[in-house]
């Protein structure tokens, strides 16, 4: 516990901080309390949005090469932090230390690469019809962000949409999940120390954290003065923000839920199948929003894959996250064990069959947490429980004959987020990436549904929501858009050739 | 009315389906009925839905270009029949006859628009940061595009978004105004035209209209089976589709009201300011989403301005829209007078005055049509009135002394559409255009508010909805966005730097 | 004959005009002369560029989506005369009916997609580092462009460059190939149709033709009026025009010579390999540019292909290109033949062994044209004269073990334009388009090296000269660009934060 | 001197290298040896070139953000010895200090602009005409980039052209002036740093140095193996390295003379005018490229300028420039002054009249540097010496009455680097940005001509040599493009619809 303190300190979290207040964090390593934080009241809550709207005023003023230097001081911050706030998400969350290490790079990514946006951001000139006219589009910040995440990801979802926030001007105000409060406490921290570096150029309540639960995170999404909230979670939670955002007319990055399948055909490399499936289904507990849930695989070769897997499955080091060579850590509390083991029960209800898993693990040596065993279950067709997302490590198996059938079973769920293929034949693969392919927002080709780069753009079609975190042109949505017609002539043309006198 | 006939005959439209509907449509040029048309059953919705979700399954497997050929084509047939479609948005929107040309000219203008878009539909190649490996992404037709339009752009609100959307490979489903159901009509009948001679690469399905009143487009709205939803109309209805289309997941592009205003600086050339506010304050009868509705002027020029616009608003032609030399045709109907009545009303209480205009007009000419002379009124303050969008040729004059207080003035509203400023200062240009300028979606210089290009990103900020149409790349909103990284080597290795074994 | 002087005359060519002149065209079909042109004279060509840059100075001025309604009309004109310019194409050139046919529609397809660019012609709007400050960039016309063309795309390739060109605003003066004057000649008189359309907003001189020899074209090289040469033809005219146009500080578009291949691997549709090797390799009696010159196939299945090739080969239908079913028409000309000639006893030499063709065919049916057999050597390695471009229908067989090995070949030759791979592996496929894959400017997989779509930019690297034409960003070559940064704020800070006071 | 080695030695070069070598480096600033170097002799270049090509097979395989990586680190090696290089560049290039830490700061900029390159370098995704077919293009590696600078920029330039080059994976060679050689090399010493903390996964020869004059450059420019050479320095130069690299069809980036103009207008702010004239034409003793040459002033305000010019000319700190407070330091060498003596009497001949300056300064403190009053030469019209680029402080001032003839007098010199305008009139400064103004690469407004940020692309039109560096897209002239059309289908249709059977 010391270890915990002192890891703490290094990332500027004090030891008054984390006592006496009325939110419990605890380990799901061994389910004990790390911590107790006070809670942000609706008051503060109501004081740092009226903070962020003043400051948003001066923010939007400074240069954005200049905010670039802020986030170029983030990464640098993030970097060497890195093993610390790495450690805290492996106890907060149960991930394996590298998953940690890994998430804490992705901060890193994000601000290097929102460093470069910083000198870009760049809208388009256009030719006007009129003569003595031009055109252009500018991308102005927006005004203050809410992120709100969710306890897989504590600490890179709010690096990657805060970087590209700030990046664009805006402020923001961070709500982590009460189930991972000190990693999400330690990244922000991280970040008002660049903030401290940067000095005053950086407006009074430029980055503000709110401690709590739900409600506080309803006062977010439905106040006026924060344009465009960004919530990572359920589609549940989703279906509420969504349109309560939109009844305000505020915008909104929804990443919600995925139900990630893998394609595996005759023509695919079964070896590198199983290592990707295993990454995939296994890490982080199945816990992450781009797990592998469903396998869909060739009649011919399912034999021989699952052989594999199995042999595979029945090797996994599961146990402590933070003890090297562990694979597999916990699950984040009793309710997601509970999800778990009601879904397996469903799938057999429905004519699944128990391949491998299910079963909880080290309930000895930690009656208080919650590992099991990841479980593979062999379905006869795509039922009700496998269109669901169970948010743990539960791998459906569902076989198929012709391609087309493949892909109709792929895509025949609710969620849209990752995708994956396992085949080396041209035709399919390109197939599975087409029109008539996969519909997901992300999908790949011999690797994974998991573990993206930071370089594309991140976020999921259909009930994942539909709008877009990290690369490519996402930063575009915490912008606003105007375009500009300037006549620098002395004549009043107007378009489409009207006449009008 | 043979003319009319003979017109719609021309367009397309027999008379038979004019005759015996339940659904009348009226002129508001004289009040007389011009057809009585036939309501969609909602059966007949959902069948037009289950058709245009199977024609999505063709459409998106014809290559873009392809697509692109039947752009092309309805924009030949908008262009032969420019004259006639006009001629109706004149008689039936009460437009004069030279926007009504304008606005079909818009149609062609986006079909060669989106002819070009058909070759391009650009996603970016994105490099890996893993060996072996690339990544991509891929724009994808969505599906099926409901599209609802206003009475006041009862054709081009439909060709922007269906050449776009036909373009992008979604079918569409148009659902017109009940107040102006014969132009777009006309303007669907064109694209029949270019669909017939298309041939059978156009799946059964692929364009449908759905005439009728309010409770259809909620059928649209509400379907889980059209993907993006396209509405044009006023805030008050957008506060109902937004969080509805939310709530099941579906897009949505939103062009809801505005509350343009021009600024007017001591450094503008104020005659071409009166000409450009004549245009944008009275054009369309002040019906247009984006119509002149404030003026905000310097103190200094303030009256000079105001005694040129008197001036021209006293010789302003007002009359039969469709008689050549009018200006200014008639308001849409009674509702449309009597709003107009009560917020002229309503600013007097608020300590306006009234310096121009209000009254009806050619009542006994046209005892059931309703013509009003525009309205300039003054006012003391920006007070709540001004805050609203009234649909009409009211215009509000606001006086300021501080450039600051005139941005701050601007952006005082809740509606975020078209702005414009007149000066030939650069500092103040620049601000206006700049992130402490006009909050709107357009910002144009010496131009008024209205009458956009189609190259450029149409649609405005806060309760105006927030989505762009037309050009740069509004069209990303019609597809889906694929995400694909490919691994070609014959290693696995994790993003982030990952190790997993 | 009679019917070439009707065909002409529909094309706007009098009969005048294709008389008396001292440089005579013939058809490569018989021999005979088609017509005797009179030449430009030096003095014309001087007045020519005159004018071509006074006509610039207005054109400038006229507004892209203008220019783009020019250019519309162009592409309805070609369409309209698709039949006659085809025809022109294929008896002037000696390509077949259907690829004349399809040169025009290239030509349709550029106009569409000039048209689509004159609404965009995109710079981009950047951030500044500075308060106050903005920066942007604008592309702006360049000035005037010559065009100069060979003989096998004799309508095409002036298409593509001048309805960019046109659309950025710059004026064209066309030196088609002596040898294919008449095709290029009706293609421009179309463009002058369209002009006249178009009426008095295009300036005097905007497009202009000069016909003759090499001496006029290095008229056009080395003017200093004339900002952009861009030439089609051999490596050796590219080695005397690039360094000419440098060194007068002007702009190149160089498309030279190519010496396309296929790799052919284990994986491959054999079948589908025939058909593209077929009309890569004797299409345009392989006197393409992107022609397909050597096959690289494994080593393993190269009895099979040559067997189905050989077969193919022998069934081919050689003969009067205007005749329907004729797939392969006649060398351009004598000396053509001579060269293949000349290639084909080297390659003996060097090791070669002629499995197919070569041999002159029809010569008594027509003995001054010359018709050949289209030849297939085997080489025991890529020698000197494989590394050579010989503009005829001659294939070198050339094999590979292991797959590097056959990029390695595929890449050891001088020149870089065109290239293909047929396999279905995925993996071999991704190397092939990959860093360390194809080094040329269009790498194709399951197609041939031949028949480029035009929305993707055309050229190669290497001796192909390194430009590029056609879709993509092409179009920014035939513009100027300028970076602009404004400055509103009453400061005057400097960039990097330099004080200087 | 024993600073200097105290400074040289932290930058990583040892005593031993500047000592007893053939190559004398001088300081301009009195005019001493500060270093003796040894010359690469010509087989080392060849040695060079090939190790670089070696490099380059390996450079192109690693991930581009993996190659960010050891930019990043470029960049912080810059940062941390940023007070030494610009020190260096202080003393070896006579540049004011500030201007020196400008230099560098234009490095750290660069490198995080590429940074951020690293994981984009985008291409872009393209719709296909045919079924089953996709078109992308793809930017891969070129090869190895020699990098030819110029006195004026030593350490600046060779950034910019390096990091672009090493994250688009190519490998370096480096030439520097043989005036400026230590900052050249202590800003490679600093990525060699870069390099040796990146590891192994840089190449043998990645990076290299080539020491000396003018013949080894042209080893550069010549070797086919080096596709392509960016070289800065003057027009001649340009003049001979265009032609030669394109005789061997390489790549080039030219960046040439500048003759560089600002237009001050009646409704100019002169106080700002003023201070930007004064910075960008004397600042760097008027020896950048982008330095301003020639003022073009309205007569309305021509007297009341130059009083303002004059006075502040008069109160320049002229002498050692890295003595705090000294804003103009010595010009390069003696034949920069005889140069600059030149052109004022041939301006005096063509009627000019010496206003300001031209004398030599500080002669007895420094007899062996060659300091200069910086010199303001009023032209009675734009004569041949004014046409011509000198390398000084030296600033023509001509009078313009109508705005057109301003931008007449502006575009007619042969050079088109960059060019101002001085306006708060909002039709001068758009007219003066548009197609018909200003004939640069860089046109700017309310600033000077010079300090351009790293975010735009830098370059210049005409005998500037047409090419960009630093932002923007002049990444891409580092790689090549590579248009690839997949066929998934399994058929094969031809573009352009032709028919081939």
């Amino acid at each position: 516990m010391s270890e915990l303190l002192s890891v703490l300190q290094r990332c500027g979290i004090a030891v008054g901080e984390i006592q006496g207040g009325a939110l419990a964090v605890r380990s799901p390593v061994d389910g004990a309390e790390l911590a107790r934080l006070r809670e942000t009241s609706p008051d503060e809550v109501n004081g740092s949005i009226a903070k962020s709207a003043a400051a948003f005023l001066k923010w939007r003023m400074v240069p954005a090469p200049v905010r670039g230097e802020l986030v170029r001081l983030w990464g640098e911050e993030l970097r060497e932090a890195r093993r610390d706030i790495g450690w805290i998400v492996s106890i907060e969350a149960g991930k394996i230390i590298e998953e940690g290490l890994g998430e804490v790079q992705e901060g890193v990514d994000i601000c290097e690469f929102a460093l470069g946006l910083s000198r870009q951001l760049h809208g388009k000139t256009i030719v006007s019809e009129r003569p003595g006219h031009r055109i252009m589009e500018q991308y102005h910040p927006l005004g203050p962000v809410a992120i709100i995440t969710a306890f897989n990801f504590p600490s890179a979802v709010f690096a990657w949409n805060a970087a590209l926030a700030l990046v664009c001007g805006d402020p923001v105000i961070f709500k982590p999940s009460e189930k991972a409060v000190l990693s999400g406490l330690a990244t922000f921290r991280a970040l008002e120390r660049a903030i401290a570096r940067f000095g005053d150029r950086a407006p009074d309540g430029l980055a503000q954290i709110v401690i709590g639960s739900a409600p506080l995170a309803e006062m977010l999404v439905e106040s006026p003065s924060i344009p465009l909230v960004s919530a990572t979670g359920s589609t549940r939670m989703g279906r509420i923000v969504g349109p309560k955002v939109a009844s305000r007319f505020g915008k909104r990055i929804l990443e919600l839920g995925g139900n990630n399948a893998m394609v595996v055909t005759p023509a695919a490399d079964l070896d590198m199948a199983v290592r990707a499936i295993l990454f995939s289904a296994v890490g982080t507990a199945g816990q992450r929003c781009t797990s592998l849930r469903r396998l869909i695989v060739h009649r011919s070769v399912k034999a021989a894959l699952l052989a594999k897997l199995l042999k595979a499955y029945a090797d996994l080091r599961i146990g402590n996250p933070l003890v090297a060579g562990t694979l597999v850590g916990p699950l984040i509390d009793q309710r997601a064990f509970d999800a778990l083991q009601h879904a397996i029960a469903t799938a057999q209800q429905q004519g699944g069959k128990v391949l491998a898993g299910g079963q909880r693990m080290l309930a000895e040596e930690f009656p208080n947490a919650w590992y099991v065993r990841p479980a593979i279950v062999e379905m006869p067709a795509q039922t009700a429980i496998v269109r669901e997302e169970t948010f743990g490590p539960l791998l459906y198996v569902l076989a198929y004959d012709a391609f087309d059938e493949a892909i109709a079973i792929h895509n025949d769920v609710p969620q849209g987020l990752s995708s994956c293929i396992f085949s080396n034949d041209l035709r399919e693969v390109e197939t599975f990436l087409s029109a008539a392919g996969s519909d997901c927002g992300m999908a790949n080709v011999n690797i994974g549904p998991s573990g993206a780069e930071i370089g594309g753009a991140f976020g999921g079609e259909k009930e994942t929501g539909g709008d877009r975190e990290s690369g490519s042109d996402a930063w575009k949505q915490y912008m606003r858009r105007t375009t500009n017609t300037i006549n620098f002539s002395k004549e009043l043309p107007l378009a489409q050739g009207i006449n009008f006198s």
